[in-house]
Parts: structure tokens; C-alpha cells; sequence
């Protein structure tokens, strides 16, 4: 019942080991040894039960900025990198913490290309009550993620954007740490978060970088300080690799948009995209879309990236690299004249405010979670998603409401989803008498000079 | 690349990860949370990975007097366990946390047995620096440490006696666990030895047990304040499961007696129940045989249990039940009367005083790599041990010496052995100008009542 310690794996594991130890004890690794280490872990010669005893010992000691580097650095070269260095315009990512409602990528990935800065964007599935940018994008008929490093390439050099997951080649060993976290509850540690996230999008060949960090009830992260620390901790991350990096803090106290589920999300992205998209979706993507836009040195300011946006929405220009894309990776590009053809759900019901009052609550989690209760998430990463189910919530917390009127609508398989449905807004959308001011929508702006509270 | 979580051991582990993610935050978990751990844990079902990132979040959370408890009770649930209710006597064992030199058990075990207490003695193997006594044990031609649970009941009703190692039956959990502490530093955690500990010598069906807690530089635990932890620690758990343990605190600054290496020690051993071995091996052995012996009910006072064990030892009676005890375990019982049928060492040579002085050091650890250097010890756990080679070393610290004396014997396989041996006693053995004083042999002694300084 002993641990298999081959005798070619022994030098790798006795200084797994001495790490572990080291850690443990408060003390420092070194770049060569996050290398070894890594590179043991993504040839499975560091066993996952050594590599989960450092995870937990990083979440109590933390890890310095130079040993985060040097594990992002470790954990980037364990796998193939895009090189897009032969690429005229400069390559900007976004990256959110993840919420509900949160279809900003889809917007924002062919709204910047076709502004001239090349968008590698590699996204996730999701897992909790988080969305994923591949489940959305899968919702497309036909729709392909898994490009090979060449094919996504080629997609830069042709039309400045590409949409895919984290293949087999990128990065593995932080394929296999970021699963092995989830299930040792050493996910909440943000020297681990920040290089998961650096070493895939420095994989990506980046040059630019602008974080969506989500705060409140539905965040993973729902604390600012700790949203905060993770902006800084990313910044200096980006700073240290040549990859100047740019946070905004935004609200997750409420879903983002009106839309909550996959192909309703796309479907919004799509009305965005012609300029008809919700308030708030609207406001977020601007102000994202401008510091990508800033960084990848296609503007001057933030007036200029947001009346260039405007144009490339209203000339349908935008919408215009959204159906190349799509076509591209093998999805059908009529989506963006027929949202129908988006797989629809069997049932629909609109959801009536049971009182007159004022909306005090959408909760996020309780709506993500919904969304997985209506078959449309997953609670494990093998589950199978229906991409047409979900809902779409005109409600905003500080609306006044009038019992009877239209909240929201859900999107089920059939009437026994319609009843689930209707229990889960039941206890996700609350009115009452008065209500509490939600988190402002955006917060603070964080780059290497400091903390800006966010101005309108 | 995703750990393989399997539909029927979903449950466990999304268990599991529960308890990892509470532990972490300080939490507590269950006596009924931690049987099911162990018993998914000794069946498999809960993953090594899931483990080693528990075990580190005890080590910095710790547990309490409840958990502790509750784990050990787990751990010995998760096999089976020696009924020795039907004996007339009661069942003590002695326990010590490992040293190098230690021979103790060899002469305890027979020598309480013959005084009325039966002894069902589990020893584990050396590992590091420290020797184990099934290792010793193992140097007598034929001996066999390996009984089912089933003839070790049988030879305690006959003789009062087994000497045997962890079988399979007994805790799996803890095996398990112990190995996986090994390879992921989290070895060093008292609420994890203690149940480690408690819940094999539970299963030995114990009424008493004593613990030999060594202290100084080649202790596991050098330092005073953490022994006595420890100490504490285990009294409170035997007090919560009926079984009473008294701990002595004793000194591994330097090695106890002088033969270092498993043939040798037997050797010593035998000598030692003929009441001829060394003073401080004497001294401890009658310390600890004591304590068994009031704990067992069979002497009324320390004066008593003292002249009993002297009398076992001259009469012979001490070496006869060792005696019977190798025969029943199909060793040769020749070798108590003629030690030379033990494994001999091809090799000898003095190791002789290199300047006048004074003894400063004999340093434990050091002379305990020094066996496996000589191919006498172990650095992994399928290593085969050479029971032959080892020192045996006649200086203690403070004697005063000349140059050219002789300090210690080196018994090696050859020639390149007796130079390695040179090298290591050279590095070991420090004679100085003058030298601080060693640790006190026996420092404490330690009860539910509280701690006692060990008074002569």
C-alpha cells in the first residue's frame, strides 16, 4: 500500500519532497526547481499527492513575486507557447474571475479585431455556478474550440482573433494542478490563481492583458481586498514577463446583462454586438474594450477607443468578424442574421413579480446554480450541457416593480424544468419594501501606479 | 489529465474535499466524517492526492483532543484488532518515538513477559537514521516477524509474548497514511503521529502502554517542549480509550548503550538480560520496565518491579522467556547462548582516540547514517538491510581520553566498508579540550497528573 517510488522516479519525488518540506517550514523555491518540478509533474513523475500537499502548504506560506514568476515561467514551459511574434498588431486577451451572465468575450474578442489588435483568446468551460466561454460558443451549431496551436495561428494571421480552449499542449502542467486543485480545496490562493492564469495567457504569446476582476455574492472572489491583491499580484506577474497587465473591479452582486445560460447568452452578445444590448453589458464591454484597445497602442485614449467601438458596432463591422470567426471554426454563420437557428428551448414561462416593492435581490450564485438545475451547467467537469435552457432577467436590483409584472423569463426543456425554474427565480429574485444599493458596476481601474477609484 | 473520479466514489470524494476545505478554514470534522474518510481512505476510495492536502492542512490547523480521538478510532475500524480480553493478564507495551542504539524492546519485551504482564509487542522497521526493531529482530537466523494476528494471539496465551510487525490487517488507514506522510512532509504533526501510534497499539488490545520519548539531536523530535507535547497528547488519547499511558523523556544526544546495528544490538541485548549490559541501557530498560510492570498490576511500588526485574535477569528467567519467544517465532534459540551464530561482519577494525581530551559528542544521527552507509540501514523502504556491520562504540561524552585510545569498533563487509566506517566515526566523535554536559539519561516523567522531573 506504499506509494510507488519507482527507481526513475525517485530523484524526482525525494526533491518534491524537500520542497514540500521547505514550503512547509515558510522557506523559498527557486526558479530551477519550479522548472523541475513542473516538468516532473507534467511527465507524472511528481505524483498528484505531492504536488497537493504543496498546494495546501502555498495556501498557508503564500509565494513571494519572484517564486510566482518562476512558477508561472515553470508551468508555461512544461507545454507548447503561439508564437505570434510575426504578427504586425499587437495581441490583448481578456480574462475575467468568472460570473453569471457574463458573455463580455463574445463581444469583446471580435469587437477589438476588427479595431486592429489580434485577440488569441483562450477561455474555460464552466464548472459551479460560473458560465464558460467554450459552452457558450458551443451553443453555436457546429462550432469547433479545439484548434491546434497551427490552425489558431493561422486564424490570427487571417482575422486577427481566435476562440479556443486550453489545448493538451498549452501549459499542461497547470492543466493537471488547476483539476487537482478543485479537488483538495487549494483553489483559493492567489499566488496559485494568478500564475494558472499568467502561464496560459503568456502561452498565448501575449502582449497585453486586461483582467475583469468580479466582486460580490456571486464572485468566486467576492472580497475587493482580495480582489484587489489578486490585481496587484497579476500586474507585477505581467510586469516581470513583458506583458503589461490592467484590472478593472466590476459587480457580480447581480447576473451582467439580462441573459443567464448558453445559447441566451450568445444570442445577446449577438444584439450587443449591433449596438442593442443591455445597459450594463454595454457599459462593461466599453470600458474593457478600451483598455485592450489602449494596450494594444490602437488609440490614443479612452474617448477614441469608445466612439471607434461605437462605429464598429453600428457599422455592423464588428458583427461582421463575429460571423467570419464563426465561420472560420466551423459554426454556422447565419446565427447573426437568425438568432433562431441558436438551439431553442421546448418551454418558456415568464416569471411576475409576486409583490409590488422594489427588487432587493438577484443573486447570482442562486441563478448560476439554477442554470445547472435546468440541465444547462455542470456540477462535474464530464457532465453533458443542454445549451438551450437558462433565463433572461429584465429585473435590476433598484427597480420598482408592480405585482404581476414580467421579471423574467425561463427557458426549460419541458414543464417540470418550467416548475424548477419558476422555484429557483422564486428564490433568486427578491422584492421587498426597500432595498440596498448594489456594488457599483464598475469600481476601481488597478495598474502598476496604484488603485483608481473607477470615475464616470 | 483530470483526476479520475469515478461515478461510485463520487460521494467520497466530494467528501472529502468538504473535510479538506473545513480544516483548512480551522473547522472540525466528525467522528461519523472521519470514519467514512478512513474506511474510503483503506478502501481506496478516497484518493492518495485527497489525503496528503488533508494531512498538510492538519499540520497547520492542528486537531483537538475530540479529532484526535475520532481519527484514531477511525484508523483502527479500518482493520482488525488483537482480542486478548480472555487473558488473565493485562496487555502493556512500550513505545518509543526511535533513536539510534535502541535496544530496549529486545530486553523489555521478555523480561516483563516473565514477570506476569503479557507483552503483544508491535515494532516497526528503521527508516533514516533510526534502526527499528523488527530489523533486529530479523538478524536472528530464522526469526519471523511477519504472524498472522491469529498465531500472535496464540503464542501471547502461551507465552505472554509476540513480537511482530504491522500487519495487513491491522489499520490499513494508517499504513497508508504513514507511508504517504513519509513522501509528503507532513510526518512531523503530534495530533497525526498520535494517532498513528494509538490506533495500532488499540489494536494490540492494550491495558497500558509506556512511551519512551526521546529528546536531543538525534531524536525525530529533538526539541523538550514538543516531547512533552506530544506526550500530553498521547496521555489524553489512552485516557479516552481505557488505555493509560505513562511517558518517560529520555536522551538521544548520543546513542544509547554502545552497539549501533541490528546484529550487534541483539547481542547487546542478550548480554543486557544476563545483567551484564552497559549502565545507561541498564538504567533506561529498568526505568521502562518498571512503569510496565505498575501499569500491568503486578508490583506495588518502583523498589519492587526494580528487585523482581533483577532477579529475572540473574536467575535467567529473563533470557529463557527471550528464548522461548525466538523458538516460537522460528528463530534459532542458540544465539542466547552463543551470540556468534548471529550474522558476524567480515571486517573489524578499532577507532582510536586522534588527540588527548575530553568526549564532546557522539552524535546520534550521524552514527545512524553511518550504519546505512555501511549497508546497515535503510534510505527507502524496499532496501535490504546488511543485519552484520555497525559500530559499537565504548565512549561516551565526558569521558576523559588519550590519544590512541580505543573509542569504538567498526564491524564492516570489508575493507572499504572499515574506511567508510573510519570517516563516519571520524565526523561522529568529536574529543575536545572540554565538553558541555550531556542531557540528563532520564529527564521527566509524565502522567495524566501532570509532569514530574526524574529524580535518581
Amino acid at each position: 500500500m506504499l506509494p510507488v517510488i519507482g527507481w526513475l522516479h525517485h530523484a524526482t519525488t525525494m526533491l518534491a519532497r524537500t520542497l514540500i518540506e521547505r514550503k512547509r517550514d515558510g522557506g523559498k523555491i527557486t526558479p530551477t526547481e519550479w522548472r523541475q518540478l513542473m516538468q516532473g509533474y507534467a511527465a507524472d513523475d511528481v505524483p498528484d499527492y505531492q504536488m497537493s500537499a504543496l498546494a495546501m502548504a502555498i495556501f498557508f506560506q503564500g509565494l513571494d513575486r519572484d517564486e510566482i514568476g518562476a512558477l508561472t515561467s515553470a508551468m508555461m514551459a512544461s507545454g507548447a507557447s503561439l508564437d505570434l511574434t510575426h504578427l504586425a498588431a499587437q495581441r490583448v486577451d481578456k480574462h475575467s474571475t468568472g460570473g453569471v451572465g457574463d458573455k463580455v468575450s463574445l463581444i469583446l474578442a471580435p469587437l477589438v479585431a476588427c479595431l486592429g489588435v489580434a485577440v488569441p483568446m483562450m477561455s474555460g468551460r464552466g464548472l459551479g455556478h460560473t458560465g464558460g466561454t467554450l459552452d457558450k460558443l458551443e451553443s453555436i451549431p457546429g462550432f469547433r474550440t479545439d484548434l491546434s496551436l497551427a490552425e489558431a495561428t493561422r486564424q490570427l494571421e487571417q482575422l486577427g482573433c481566435a476562440l479556443i480552449g486550453q489545448t493538451r499542449e498549452i501549459a499542461p502542467a497547470d492543466r493537471k494542478l488547476y483539476a487537482l486543485r478543485d479537488a483538495t480545496a487549494t483553489v483559493e490562493s492567489i499566488p496559485l490563481i494568478s500564475a494558472s492564469i499568467m502561464s496560459k495567457k503568456l502561452a498565448e504569446g501575449l502582449t497585453g492583458l486586461v483582467l475583469d476582476i468580479k466582486r460580490g455574492s456571486g464572485a468566486f472572489i467576492p472580497e475587493l481586498d482580495q480582489g484587489l491583491a489578486l490585481a496587484r499580484t497579476m500586474i507585477d506577474l505581467g510586469a516581470d514577463h513583458g506583458c503589461p497587465v490592467i484590472a478593472l473591479i466590476t459587480a457580480m452582486d447581480r447576473p451582467l446583462g439580462r441573459a443567464c445560460g448558453n445559447a441566451l447568452e450568445v444570442e445577446e452578445a449577438i444584439m450587443a454586438l449591433r449596438g442593442e444590448g443591455p445597459a450594463d453589458l454595454m457599459k462593461v464591454t466599453y470600458a474593457l474594450g478600451a483598455e485592450m484597445l489602449l494596450l494594444g497602442g490602437v488609440v490614443a485614449d479612452r474617448d477614441e477607443a469608445r466612439r471607434r467601438m461605437e462605429v464598429a458596432m453600428s457599422s455592423g463591422k464588428a458583427a461582421a468578424k463575429f460571423q467570419q470567426i464563426i465561420e472560420a471554426q466551423g459554426g454556422d454563420p447565419r446565427v447573426l442574421d437568425d438568432p433562431s437557428l441558436l438551439p431553442q428551448a421546448a418551454a418558456c414561462e415568464l416569471f411576475l413579480a409576486p409583490r409590488d416593492g422594489v427588487v432587493a435581490a438577484v443573486e447570482p450564485k442562486a441563478i448560476g446554480r439554477g442554470i445547472t438545475s435546468l440541465g444547462g451547467g455542470r456540477t462535474r467537469v464530464d457532465d453533458v450541457v443542454d445549451p438551450s435552457v437558462g433565463y433572461v432577467i429584465t429585473a435590476k436590483p433598484g427597480d420598482i416593480v408592480r405585482v404581476g409584472e414580467p421579471l423574467a423569463t425561463i427557458f426549460a426543456r419541458d414543464q417540470d424544468g418550467v416548475a424548477i425554474g419558476m422555484a429557483v427565480l422564486a428564490a433568486s429574485i427578491r422584492v421587498a419594501d426597500d432595498a440596498e444599493p448594489p456594488l457599483p458596476l464598475i469600481s476601481h481601474r488597478v495598474t502598476e501606479s496604484g488603485v483608481e477609484r473607477w470615475e464616470e
